[in-house]
């Protein structure tokens, strides 16, 4: 079997890309490990920058995000007693929409069969080949058959625990990381929103994020121990503990009802270089994580598949490999910002176990800037909407 | 012997506070434990914000300000190959002046003289007494004699090792303090300074300052390990590692010379809360420490001698007590500021000896936020040239 571009996960990533190619006329197959349903099942953010739906326009799957997408033009941040709302609309003139990962992916999958383009599923051990030649190619196990993929380039989509990313040279790769000593626990219900706009509470027992994926279906996380398990965690028990970080005032407003999605992730900053070697490149989560609280994950992997794909056309198209070249260094510079931001917005946000009295009145000083500095809210605004692209 | 405000400490804050209230009508004496030489001999900053400046002109001194200090309108940062200037000018239409912080202490003391008002050098084992009560007052010695001052305020102006603090009971003041691990070794000399500009410096062998006093005064500043002596340098070692760290273009410019002072400073950040005890308050140094990265130090005493000063005036003049109930908390928004800057400052620009690789990619990170965000260089800039008083 033959394509020009192979690529390796059937995620956001790897759908954005393979649409992109494909409604220009590069031929693409994907690769994914796991089941559609599966992919689906995964619960992940929801707030996309302008870039992302202008990856999504490139791709042509934006009807139902415009039906259902909603635009915020602000979120509320709160640090103990004092709360802030940053105004995205009058601080930049820019704003976010807030449409759920997984009907990105719904929409994306639909279109690529629309389309007729190929997606193997339940692909079993993928493995990359010669990905240092001009002519690289994939094998995998399929219904019990090996099958092999020639193609010119490969593009690992796969995330942060796929195959791509170590099948760059260990001398060549590096990597760079940060552990946090606590994880988000997420609970999925369909009760409207406590508010209009995302909250992110600093409080002293933990973060809250208040959010959403429709005015219908909410989505709220609880800064947990990172021993804890979803086990520990009754809705009851849940719904108590926001209440209790979201305050009386605040939870007002607060509709539970029974969970239909509650998990427990780690936080972690994890940054891979270079993002290209030879004809395999890395895109998404198989070459950088941000932690959840600046929500730029999805929004990063929407950025590389930018890049990546005006690199691809304008070598299909023109024979000029100068954004092939480019295309680690454009996308570094983009992720290092995010990486910073989401470090930032982490750091200020959350109770850390080994801060002292120092680091707390730092982090209030930090948030503080906001209030009284227009060009500290500008800065986050910037940020939070997306960095240039 | 009476007065109505007891200062201590006769370092530039005592004696703006002085000069301040005396040119008001306000009767002062300072007390210093030192003689004036001494005072005068200590080498400390000189980039002045606007509000101190202002400070000045209350205090009625600044003939020599107008004629020596110079305007800066921006400083140049460099990170590795990086370099950036922060336009103050162009970015938040501001500046700085740079003028030495003796300059200023001299500027005061003739003032001082001038107008006849008490200061006891050389005033030993002075004691507060009863700083809780209406009627509190100062014991020294002065050339084997003890004294009694009586007042009705008393202002401890005398340093972070002073009398002063320590007179706040223990389970009233709240202290906040983060220690650098590595010193700075100032080197003073009788050169034209490398640049017009203040040139700071991210190195991998460590930070640089070059700051001056004059068009003919260079201060330059190394980062240095806190068990290094300042007898490890020689001048002729200090200006080796200073070329090393400038590179070869920037320390073309540069004429060495004999140092005339040499000395090496830990860096710390200190604060205290609050700085009203009942009749007892503290300014400057006393309450509080800022790393000299962002040349707060002499500026945040300012601001607070003009709080206070309002504050005393105000009772004065028209028997008002609010200015007095709100000093510390009107000091210490802009103190947090401050120490904020500075510690961000010193974060961004020092190599740490406990930072690993996802530290130094996020200090690169924060540097190159400064040329890609105009709202980044104008936070910076306005912290710079001084946040509102």
């Amino acid at each position: 079997m033959r394509t020009q571009v192979a690529i390796i996960g059937a995620g956001p990533s790897g759908l954005l890309l393979g649409q992109i190619l494909s409604r220009n006329g590069i031929d693409n197959i994907i690769l994914e490990r796991q089941t559609g349903d599966y992919v689906l099942g995964r619960i992940r953010a929801g707030v996309l920058e302008s870039v992302t739906v202008d990856a999504l326009e490139q791709a042509g799957v934006t009807d139902n995000l415009k039906k259902n997408g909603l635009v915020h033009n602000g979120c509320e941040l709160v640090f103990g007693d004092t709360s802030f709302r940053v105004d995205f609309e009058k601080l930049v003139n820019r704003h976010v929409v807030v449409y759920g990962q997984t009907e990105v992916t719904r929409d994306l999958m639909q279109a690529r069969e629309k389309i007729g383009a190929t997606t193997v599923y339940e692909a079993q051990e993928v493995a990359l080949h010669e990905v240092e030649s001009s002519h690289p190619y994939v094998t995998y196990k399929h219904e019990g058959q090996t099958h092999r993929l020639d193609c010119d380039f490969i593009v690992g989509c796969d995330g942060f625990h796929g195959v791509s990313r170590p099948a760059i040279p260990a001398d060549i790769l590096k990597t760079y990381e940060c552990v946090y000593p606590f994880g988000w626990l997420g609970l999925m219900a369909d009760t409207p929103p406590v508010s209009d706009e995302l909250i992110y509470v600093k409080h002293e027992r933990g973060f809250v994020l208040c959010s959403q994926r429709s005015k219908t279906r909410s989505r709220y996380y609880l800064q947990v121990p990172l021993s804890d398990k979803v086990e520990d965690w009754s809705d009851e028990r849940f719904w108590d503990e926001l209440r209790t970080r979201l305050g009386p005032e605040r939870s007002a407003n607060l509709v539970t009802g029974p969970s239909i999605e509650k998990s427990i992730a780690p936080l972690r900053s994890f940054v891979t270089e270079p993002m290209r070697h030879h004809n395999l490149f890395l895109a998404g989560d198989a070459a950088h994580i941000v932690p959840p609280t600046g929500a730029k994950g999805l929004n990063l992997a929407a950025s590389d598949v930018l890049y990546l794909s005006e690199a691809l056309l304008d070598f299909y198209q023109n024979q000029c490999r100068d954004k092939i070249e480019s295309y680690s260094d454009r996308c570094l510079k983009r992720i290092w910002g995010a990486e910073r931001f989401s470090w930032y917005m982490t750091r200020m946000m959350h109770t850390f176990p080994d801060m002292n009295h120092w680091d707390h009145k730092l982090q209030a000083a930090e948030f503080n800037q906001l209030m009284n500095s227009e060009h500290g809210a500008r800065l986050l605004a910037e940020n939070y909407v997306g960095l240039p692209y």
